[in-house]
């Protein structure tokens, strides 16, 4: 049946298209079905039905879905009832536990992407994952559908490197660095970063206080050939676009099942064309990954996973127990992040961790000592310059230095209530007070530490500082720093008789 | 913040709430955000932003929903954001395999009730279900939380008997029969039915074509307390209320976890204040429980529950490998079902059947020789009167006789085309084409079988015949019934040298 596209301005609504009662009884439609439209492209959502708002005839659809989907007010598009997806009978095998086929795993990521899988169906599956999980096979199909169903960039000539952390530790701006480092040696490292998830700061959100991180598959193409490294944010390109779908419905469970986790991180790697890729596994109490044991595990995953992608991984376990550096939230990550770059000698967690990781990648790239090379680099101001020229051709400005990023003006000292050497650090209390005070929304919002585990407090020493740039989340930030007390303070007496 | 409530007159709508976006926004809200909504009751639910539909200051809502609510267009409701559901921290426990507490077990129950988890969690609940499960003590707890969600009947002085089919067997029309048998000897058996949901007839289904099911449950007890038996449709009682709400969300993935039954059967039988407890459990291939190896399973994990939560229950495990009687389909069913109690001795599996499990009812409640006085009372009439009364009761004919409930005017009839004996017969399919057939809704649709297995078919002869209200639906059946030939015949030669 034809209909002639109008617009509906009714926001977060599940029924993206409104069509009349009697229209959608002419179509057979019950309520919980969903249409297929077929405009410019076709695609499949959810109906609603309503006498006043949908003439006969008329489809409405929100402006952002019209502008998705290529079609415009005015537009005739056919509509017609979509029939259940086959897919659910595969997420029914994997709720029984058995292993789904390549076939079957592109079934349910296509149907997924199509819209013909509703937040129920999603949702039973991530679950299914979560519980049953997948084998290393299964990942790899689901990882390869996952990049099969977006966009590639083709790099020619060149060897493609690439690293991803697979986060869980506050203040982990190494990032920069590392691209930095690793394309002043002249590799190619294309990196694209995510933003926050459930984190305080991705490396997106502190990248762009200092330049574009928007930026087309194209652009990313262009930059990574002539300069060498990019730092760009991956969900402006098509790459593995089934994974924000999907990210949708693990929010509001808390949940990245294994086989989910490790399929995303890879199919975003193959889409960029990864040939080398370094892995880095932050472990410890408070991250993803509690234990060596854990971490080991993790390891074998990736390691099997590369061999049977066609990749070289590598992997780095990391120690991940508190933050890495002293800062948390968008302009305090920027700007300790330069200061390393400008040849600050401080903080050494920061250096260690980038000039290590970039080493692990010099090497695979065929360049010996890599640690030392990249310690080079990084002291001979060549990655600082090579920062420069990525940072300007990402439209920031290239003669860029961390004083030019402020912290938030509303400022909260948390300081020691007793004396004593700071025995634990509690990784998912920062985060949460970086969050309550903005972060990574507000720029200037986050916390900068001045004590970090192991060292001695006195009593009215300063431990950290929040940062926030309204007064209300500043105060907010400091009742949560008193609930949680994220720092453990401890005399060293360990038995007194 | 106060609104005027104004109404929205979109169908098959989730946002149940409309509102200005300069409202959302001083409200905080973001898109999956739920609003705490409170008018006469409070209550929680989805909210949606429309510049066009609500203006500053007013709250869109359904008729429906306002109805449910118990607000008129014109009232004031109190608007607030309201907080994340606690209980998806126990959703979460469950997906890690961790046992519950019952205080966990109610926070989800209420919160389902509530509106307070959305599509995605309550999927992820019944998917861990689903895989996970639940130990007998959690199944008690979880059962309990719903009896105590919703309303309850209490009967004084008298016990209350009842029965219930775990279903997954076509034609099972013996309801009637055993509330008519147990009633007729006295007992007080106030028994509530179910609709269909992936079958082609529930008994609710049939037995509004003789009478009304949709009674309130004043009117249960006051039938009850009268002529001694019901057979009312449970969905008109807020018994276990939740449960509505969680089929909502099974249905797309269709399953039913084993939990979640246990605790939905048992939770509507507390709810009804049933003492003594009979369970029928089809068993055979096409039915819910394959093998009696998982028919006693079943037998065992209710005996347990019975023990856990007060109630007498026995179980009989019946056999369900085909259809229980000939028909399938309301008015087909209504009509064999009245047949046995009018005195025909056929079909004998309907009498057997019944008399066997009102016997045991009976033997519960201490009448002696249960069996043999069950088939007293149907065959002297006894059953017959009660069951006119019952019917009269719930505002049907006294004087209903068999051949008033006609089958539907399009007629298929199925013929073998080849000879030998009936050695197989598939339940899902006969399912499948009752209800291609239109079946439960058109109520003359369905199947008459004319053979059943182990009879012997010459070719040419009719298997069974499909009987529709539309010609369009009977060639739709007919078609089906080509496509999955429900009956395998062989020869009755096993081996052949």
């Amino acid at each position: 049946m034809n209909f002639k596209v109008a617009k509906c301005d009714i926001e977060d609504s599940s029924p993206q298209v409104i069509l009349c009662p009697e229209d959608c009884a002419a179509l057979g439609l019950k309520i919980g079905d969903r249409v297929k439209v077929k405009g410019k492209t076709e695609w499949v959502t959810l109906y609603g039905s309503s006498p006043s708002i949908a003439k006969k005839g008329e489809a409405r659809m929100p402006q952002a879905f019209l502008d998705k989907h290529g079609v415009a007010v005015g537009d005739t598009v056919e509509i017609e009832h979509c029939p259940k997806s086959e897919a659910v009978r595969f997420i029914r095998k994997k709720m029984d536990r058995q292993k789904l086929t390549e076939s079957e795993i592109y079934a349910i990521i296509q149907d997924i992407l199509d819209g013909k899988l509703n937040d129920i169906e999603i949702s039973a599956w991530l679950t299914s994952l979560y519980i049953a999980g997948m084998d290393i096979e299964e990942i790899a199909y689901h990882a390869k559908a996952m990049v099969d169903t977006g966009d590639r960039l083709a790099f020619t000539g060149r060897p493609v490197f690439d690293f991803h952390s697979i986060g869980g530790v506050p203040g982990n701006k190494i990032t920069p660095i590392v691209v930095s480092i690793v394309a002043a040696a002249g590799l190619m490292i294309p990196k694209t970063s995510s933003r926050a998830i459930s984190s305080a700061c991705g490396t997106s959100d502190f990248v762009e206080t200092f330049c574009n991180v928007d930026i087309s598959a194209e652009e990313v193409k262009r930059i990574a050939m002539e300069v060498g490294g990019v730092f760009s944010w991956g969900g402006s390109m098509n790459l593995a676009p089934v994974d924000d779908l999907v990210i949708r419905v693990e929010n509001p469970l808390g949940i990245n099942p294994r086989a989910q986790m490790l399929a995303s991180i890879l199919s975003k790697k193959m889409a960029i064309g990864a040939n080398y890729l370094l892995i880095d596994i932050p472990t410890g109490p408070g991250t993803k990954v509690p234990d060596r044991e854990a971490a080991h595990a993790y390891v074998r995953d990736f390691t099997d996973l590369g061999r049977l992608l066609g990749i070289n991984i590598k992997c780095a376990v990391t120690y991940g127990g508190q933050p890495v550096g002293y800062a948390i939230g968008p302009n305090l990550e920027a700007r300790e992040c330069i200061r390393v770059l400008e040849g600050q000698d401080h903080p050494n967690s920061v250096i260690e961790k980038a000039c290590e990781l970039a080493g692990m990648l010099l090497e695979m790239g065929g360049i010996p000592h890599g640690d030392v090379r990249a310690k080079e680099l990084l002291s001979s101001g060549a990655a600082m310059k090579k920062f420069r020229e990525i940072v300007a051709a990402q439209g920031g400005n290239y003669d860029i230095r961390s004083e030019d990023l402020k912290p938030g003006k509303y400022v909260r000292e948390i300081r020691a209530v007793k004396a004593g050497y700071i025995n634990s650090v509690d990784n998912k209390a920062l985060v949460a007070i970086a969050k309550a005070a903005g972060a990574p929304n507000d720029k200037g919002a986050g916390i900068l530490l001045s004590k970090k585990q192991g060292q001695r407090v006195e009593v009215d020493d300063v431990v950290y500082t929040i940062y926030a740039d309204s007064e209300a989340k500043c105060i907010r930030a400091r009742e949560l720093a008193i609930h949680y007390a994220p720092f453990g303070i401890e005399g060293m007496v360990i038995e007194k008789d």
